[in-house]
């Protein structure tokens, strides 16, 4: 195990962007999102992603100089084509357009269709918290993986949620959660260490549990938030159908995937995001109002009673906030795994190793 | 069992609001929200909350003569005070006010405050759905139920969800659900046939799995969607807090009953809603280029080959409209009780029984 400095980790993924043909200003976006990701410990969707998104470049999925553009604006909502981007940079462009929109109107929406992996939903919802704004932010994905309720075959991504709303003296509340049960990273970490998977994450091809964590990733086939009928799972479904509603057929893109007429799973990459932000301002009347009560609502959640006493009850958010304090610290931890996957990266892309 | 039609379950139940002072505008539209609801088939949000509503009334917790007014207005987001309505009037108007905003704007938003129990949230979403929109509507509760994360005493409410979303050839995707595991009435319903829960549902004082259902109708301390930590509970629990965000803290409402500033629970009930309505049409530029693809949607999930070729997998929503259409032919079933339950409210508000 290493660590890497923040400055460090942007400068290697932003100079394997350059080489990519990526703009300067493509670079940075993404090796910032990504540095962030990683800083806030959610290891799976930062410099995790690197070689993911290498082999999608070579294939032609991702455009390096994509042309961006708003293709539908009103007064409260536009609709943006990525151009086949990695999804960072449309991304932040679509979050920065719909806290625009929410300044002058209550309320803003963007969405955003022919896109790719953005990597943590968190991130943008976060940045509407930044600036003192509500963010919601949701995306499909490339690929299915959702069982649906009674099915036994996948047919929705994991299709995540992110909310972040600020408060006057503490941290905004962030929750960024998949509409699964489990990521599909949390599948392949149990595969890596050889253990098995607790019942209701994943099923076999007949939609029964699967615990064999080996057999589980292969399979792809993950329960929805809830796991079965009796716990909710169809919950988790519908979530997950709102998701791809508003970030696929919003935007026009892809269904996870599938071609909508046929059905049939699509060669190219088409995913559609949706953002939203919303001012506590211009409901309340006074961003003061608004920013002691997230206080209130904070202090009332962590003072509920814990099971245990030694693991209190958390507000949504603080365990990203904790790796972060960390992390700025004393640098971003790296398996070896992961270092020698991004020097390999640095390597074919010819640029130099920077750790 | 006995049936009654919606017309004569209408006309009772608006008898009974104008008897407690309610306008007959405000009574009508109370009537034709749980009216529609117990057509759909969601028993526990319609008729059924008569009783509860009569004791909230004779508590004076409901407002029978309210002034229900906008308080806060911009061109994408309002907010309204309730004056401790009953909740199906103002949550009707806040909802014809989101759908007038994403008309003129592409999306609409409004909240309401000092408001009480509002049926199914589903209701309002629909409302959006028939009008070719998509809505999505929310609400605080007035009491906790839900207990957080590595918790034992409950914090949040049920906090429900719902999302609805029309498309062309088929009827509206409607997604309605607590953010809890199961909401509060399905644990009543196992105590009054004196059934066990099923683990994962209810917890004890010491924030373990309790399956007695006398005992966790008494207890009242429900788990967030998920169930346990590793099937997820802190996602529930993290929906939850987003509700409670988007309903209470915007509207300024109480949090699930509790007064912020103390943390104590409330003697008044001050709920929240949150509604929202987004226009297809200005984000696909065409509302046919949307309805088919959900349409497609629509296919792609009906056709996921089912664990049991007896039970196909649904799209969100089915139940309700297998049940809508059943009823609407056949009336609606109530069970004894229920009727004895609506005979004595009507006779302790000198009405006359209509069934």
């Amino acid at each position: 195990m290493i660590t890497v400095s923040a400055d460090v980790l942007s400068a290697q993924l932003n100079s394997v962007f350059r080489a990519w043909g990526f703009s300067q200003e493509h670079g940075e976006t993404c090796a910032a999102v990504m540095v962030d990701t990683d800083l806030r410990g959610i290891d799976s969707h930062g410099v995790g992603m690197l070689s993911a998104y290498e082999e999608w470049w070579r294939d032609g999925k991702i455009n390096a100089t994509p042309d961006i553009r708003v293709v539908r604006d009103q007064p409260g909502l536009c609709a943006i084509d990525a151009d086949h981007s990695l999804g960072h940079p449309p991304a932040v462009l679509a979050m920065e357009l719909a806290m625009a929109k929410a300044r002058g109107h209550g309320v803003g929406v963007a969405v955003v269709g022919r896109s790719n992996h953005y990597g943590a939903a968190g991130y943008y919802a976060h940045m509407a918290a930044e600036q003192g704004l509500i963010g919601i932010a949701m995306s499909s994905t490339p690929a299915p993986l959702m069982v649906p309720t009674f099915g036994k075959q996948p047919r929705l991504g994991s299709n995540p949620i992110a909310f972040a709303a600020p408060a006057q003296n503490n941290k905004p509340i962030v929750v960024d959660m998949a509409t699964t049960t489990v990521a599909y990273g949390k599948v392949t970490i149990a595969r890596r260490a050889g253990k098995n998977l607790p019942a209701g994450w994943a099923l076999d091809e007949e939609g029964r549990t699967l615990t064999d964590s080996e057999r589980a990733a292969a399979l792809r086939a993950i329960t929805p938030l809830g796991g079965e009928r009796d716990l909710g799972s169809h919950k988790g479904y519908g979530l997950a159908v709102m998701v791809e509603v508003l970030s696929s057929v919003l935007s026009g893109a892809l269904l996870s995937g599938h071609v909508p007429a046929t059905g049939e799973m699509a060669e190219k990459t088409d995913i559609g995001h949706f953002f939203m932000a919303l001012d506590p301002q211009a409901a309340r009347g006074s961003r003061q109002a608004y920013g002691i009560d997230m206080d209130h609502l904070v202090a009332l959640l962590r003072t509920t009673p814990p099971i245990d006493p030694a693991q209190p009850v958390l507000v949504p958010g603080d365990p990203e906030n904790e790796a972060m304090a960390q992390r700025r610290e004393k640098g971003i931890p790296m398996v070896p795994a992961l270092v020698a996957e991004v020097r390999e990266v640095a390597q074919r892309s010819g640029v130099p190793q920077l750790f």
